[in-house]
């Protein structure tokens, strides 16, 4: 009896792999010959696919060509140069690579010895950025999925440290979490994850630029132990998700410092900036903090996912998850890193090398020219709306994302939040560019967020046009 | 001014990108040139790193020349066919196209309208594999990274559904989940990150068959009752990690039943059996729990990472789960799957893609074969051990993976399982075959888990010899 084929032969996938990298190739030079947001209507995409599996195989070509006849076409396309939506990233060509290389190694970096080598790249990596971002070598880093769960692991980490009964006994008293309306939602969902309750969330006042009041912070924290609660970690943020507002990190060290709290910085989307010496100071503080994240799928030109978690106090963070089984017992246990020690996840990819490849490609002069020019590019655009009397700017713009409004005069706070509603839906139906929205202050603000790397002035000044244009258009 | 340079051109991605594609097809050809365990000792990798990153950016033939030299080496490969350690796996050719696509494509598919595509892929390979695994249509299902971080969310919404204040509240009471000490350690992770406490962990006695014991599970739950303990979830395991054990799911699913309790079914390794139509009774009762994990990593063809959560009550799930700030608001939410909802991760990959694709190459006819083999390989291997006088076999053989141990007339069960330990790391040091593991009734155990795709009956047969001849030069 012959055994059944094995995986797709080695000419097969060579011929195949070929093809998607010529398809891949011929994408990423112009993306934009896509709406970059997708045109379909839910359900769309579902109805062209058959309700089964195949009972036989079918053929890569038969394959593929369902992908780009349907699947491409559902697609929003996050490497668009008019893609202005939340965070815009860039799944840059050196990491893409790299993920190629990632994928087919398929290896599991559990423990040190399931690939040494990916565990030891971690470790290079992550403190190669760490140098770069100007934090000190006492944080030791590990890589992450998304900030999410960098988040929940920080978070898991000061529960650990304020209530040492937990890991055993469960959530107990009433726990403390501080920081304010503008940080992100993956903080609420972490306290829910790790079973303090939403309640124990406090939200410290902002201050005009809508960062954290530390004094405020400082008498919450007083008045929450005068109450008998437990104040478990405090987070800060350095780039908010609405308007990428800088928290002052080193009062709010002070406060956590003389307070005995747990620090935690949300640098997911910012902390890249700190790689320019003109921005070092955004993380002026940080280095008093026990944790920070930062995502280079964010802003580092590195394909998603990938989340670095820096920790001051990682031996807490191990106490907290570091669980072994007997069939991960290993000789070298004790003389290694081994990943698993330090989350929930047992199996991690090869996540370094992408971030490895991606930092050597570009170099760090590479990265600051292009990181600037973001910020530049976003300059450029608040200069347009500064000069128009039609829109007003929402907040300041210290990094690439600049957040504004259609104003007219006479008009109510409602009516025009729900003109800028139906300009964004306006424009974005145009496929030609995607922005997203939030709310600064109560009021619905529009948001232009650049980070991708083919985003040039034409694609920013296309935007500002479909924007008054849009606007024009509504006020007819 | 010029504007500094974006990413690497498209034409230098097709260059390199094939570069890539050939490098992979000949490593995939034959991953056994090198030694399936990493021969290096802990830091030999970092120390052939640099120390910086580096000032300018480097050629990617220089990064690739380094990836070659020095990582490649320090790698345990995971392709390679006499990969028996842990649970083998394969990133099958149309798995690793699919990731190159996801990762060049880049989309974050937390909300539908972010890449519609990949939200309705998911939906409808899901749809496809739970059907061929012969689970009702009530089951929903969601892609997350690892089994870890699935069952966390089962074990939340479980919580959720017991404890319904603890959203808003916080963990209280005295809640108690049941497993056995078989259940992967990932159950412990997750309870003890939900903020339950070990000790709220029951652990249920099994048979000799390493199974859990109904009748014992209904009288610690009945025990806990009337202590006043809040039973959560009932975790069953069909293919216990370390002797691949079947739980009896329908006997459990009688006592969660009268019981009231959310059942839980770790499938992880083993479900992707049940599309054999003569294994389909190992998820009988199934039907009836709660929620269900199955690893298409693991057992299934596709690169890591990507687990399914089936659940039947996916409401309760969303309830525990979902959080909506404004900058995440979309003019669809109410009318699509936004799969934000359903977890920690905001950001999602499109790892759908990599699904879709393997069921399709494979076929369902295509899959069973290639199982059934692995099965057949497993009990081939099991035979020799049987039948020979300096071996025992330590557990049943229902799937690809065999449990056993060297023996010696006279000798004391730690003296004997000293001898396997060293056995395993004398064959292991071989660089043929990698073997892991376990303990079981308290003795030492050895495993060989057949799940690589290359993986054929020349290379069980030579762990097979490396074993027989590691024990005799033992015993000489």
């Amino acid at each position: 009896m012959t055994p059944p084929p094995g995986d797709m032969d080695p000419e097969s996938f060579r011929r195949h792999g070929h093809r998607v990298v010529d398809w891949l190739a011929e994408y990423l030079a112009s993306p934009a010959q896509y709406p970059v947001l997708a045109q379909v209507s839910p359900g769309d995409v579902a109805a062209k696919l058959p309700s089964n599996a195949p009972e036989n195989g079918e053929s890569f070509d038969a394959i593929f060509a369902d992908f780009q006849r349907i699947i491409v076409p559902g697609l929003t396309h996050w490497n668009h140069p008019g893609f202005f939506a939340y965070f815009a990233i860039t799944a840059s060509g050196p990491g893409i690579l790299a993920e190629m290389l990632a994928a087919g190694l398929n290896v599991q970096a559990m423990l040190w010895r399931t690939s040494p080598a990916a565990t030891e790249l971690e470790e290079v990596a992550l403190g190669w950025l760490r140098d770069l971002m100007g934090l000190p070598a006492s944080f030791d880093g590990v890589i992450y999925d998304t900030a999410s769960v960098s988040t929940l692991h920080a978070l898991a980490a000061a529960r650990h440290g304020a209530l040492p009964d937990v890991r055993n006994r469960g959530v107990s008293g009433a726990p403390r979490i501080y920081c304010t309306e503008h940080t992100h939602s993956s903080i609420d969902k972490a306290v829910l994850t790790l079973g303090l309750g939403l309640q124990s969330i406090r939200r410290v006042p902002v201050d005009t630029g809508l960062a954290m009041q530390p004094h405020a912070l400082d008498a919450a924290i007083a008045e929450d132990l005068a109450a008998g609660l437990t104040p478990l970690a405090v987070v800060s943020t350095v780039g908010t998700t609405s308007s990428t507002a800088i928290d002052d990190v080193a009062a709010i060290a002070d406060v956590c410092e003389r307070r005995g709290v747990w620090l935690h910085v949300d640098a997911a989307y910012a902390g890249p900036m700190a790689i320019v010496p003109e921005y070092r100071h955004i993380l002026a503080g940080a280095a008093r903090a026990d944790s920070l994240v930062v995502n280079p799928h964010k802003w580092l030109f590195t394909p998603f996912d990938l989340s670095a978690l820096y920790c001051r106090r990682m031996d807490v963070l191990r106490a907290a998850f570091s669980l072994v089984p007997e069939y991960l017992q290993t000789p070298e246990s004790g003389r290694v890193r081994n990943l698993m020690d330090t989350g929930v996840q047992l199996g991690r990819r090869f996540r370094a090398l992408k971030l490895w490849m991606v930092l050597r490609y570009f170099g760090a002069e590479g990265i600051r020219e292009r990181l600037l020019e973001h910020c530049r590019l976003a300059r450029m655009f608040a200069g347009w709306v500064d000069a128009d009397p039609a829109f007003e700017r929402a907040a300041d713009v210290p990094f690439s994302v600049v957040c504004f409004r259609h104003v007219r005069p006479g008009a109510s706070d409602e009516a025009i939040d729900a003109l800028n509603a139906q300009l964004l839906d306006e424009v974005n139906a145009s496929g030609e560019v995607f922005l997203s929205h939030t709310r600064l202050h109560g009021r619905y603000t529009l948001r232009l967020a650049v980070g991708n790397l083919r985003t040039t002035e034409r694609h920013v000044a296309r935007a500002w046009e479909l924007l008054r244009g849009g606007a024009a258009r509504l006020s007819a």
